[in-house]
C-alpha cells in the first residue's frame, strides 16, 4: 500500500463492524457501511451504529470526523457523542435518501462541516 | 450529495457487480470489491472480474483507470483489455496480499500508473 502511514488497504466488503472509539479509548459504536462518491472515489460519509442507543438508529457521519488508528484498526472520533440526541439519524430498516441534498446538508450542518465540492 | 456531477453516493456494500464498460459501450466485466485507504478514505483499486476469461481470476485495477458514467451507473475503461493477458491477477478463491508493497507496485507498473502518495 502506498499511503504515508503504511496502513493496509481495506476491502469495501469488510468495512462493516470496524469499531468507532471515543477519545478515552472506549468503544462507542461501529461502522455499518460507507458512502462513496462514485466519481472521485472518496468516502463522504460513514454510517454508524452507536452503543447505548434505545433504538437501532443509524447515524451518517462526515468522514472527516473519523481518524483512523492503525493500532486499533478502527476509528477514533472526538466530536459527535455529546450531541447525538439531536443528530441526523434513520431507523436501520428504512434507509436514508442519499439523493436528497437538503437531507445531506443537514448532516454537514449538524456537525459543523463545510464539505468541499469535488468530483 | 455534494459533488460536481450530482451523482448519488454509492454504498460500500453495493459496489459489487457494478458493470465495467469498454469504450465501445460493451460490457467487459464487473467490480467485485474496492480497496480503500483507511486513512484518507480514497479508493485506491477496484478488483474486477472480466468476461471471457478462461479462469475466475480477479484483476486489481488502479482506480484512476475507471471513469464513472452516471447514465450507465457503471464505469468505463479504455485501458486494460488489450493487455489483460499479462496483467496482475489472482484466483478469486485466494486473495491478493495487500500488505506486499512490491505486489501492489506491480499493478501500478503494469498499467503505467504513478500513484501519488497521500494519507
Amino acid at each position: 500500500m502506498t499511503n504515508d502511514t503504511g496502513s493496509s488497504l481495506i476491502r469495501s466488503d469488510e468495512v462493516k463492524n470496524l469499531i468507532i472509539y471515543g477519545v478515552e479509548g472506549q468503544q462507542i459504536g461501529q461502522i455499518e457501511h460507507l458512502m462513496i462518491d462514485p466519481v472521485s472515489g472518496h468516502v463522504s460519509y460513514a454510517v454508524v451504529s452507536f452503543h447505548g442507543q434505545t433504538t437501532d438508529d443509524l447515524f451518517p457521519l462526515p468522514w472527516s470526523l473519523l481518524k483512523y488508528d492503525s493500532n486499533l484498526n478502527g476509528y477514533v472520533t472526538a466530536t459527535p457523542l455529546k450531541d447525538l440526541s439531536n443528530a441526523p439519524r434513520y431507523p436501520s430498516g428504512r434507509g436514508w435518501n442519499w439523493r436528497d441534498r437538503a437531507a445531506i446538508r443537514s448532516i454537514d450542518t449538524h456537525y459543523g462541516i463545510r464539505i468541499i465540492h469535488g468530483g
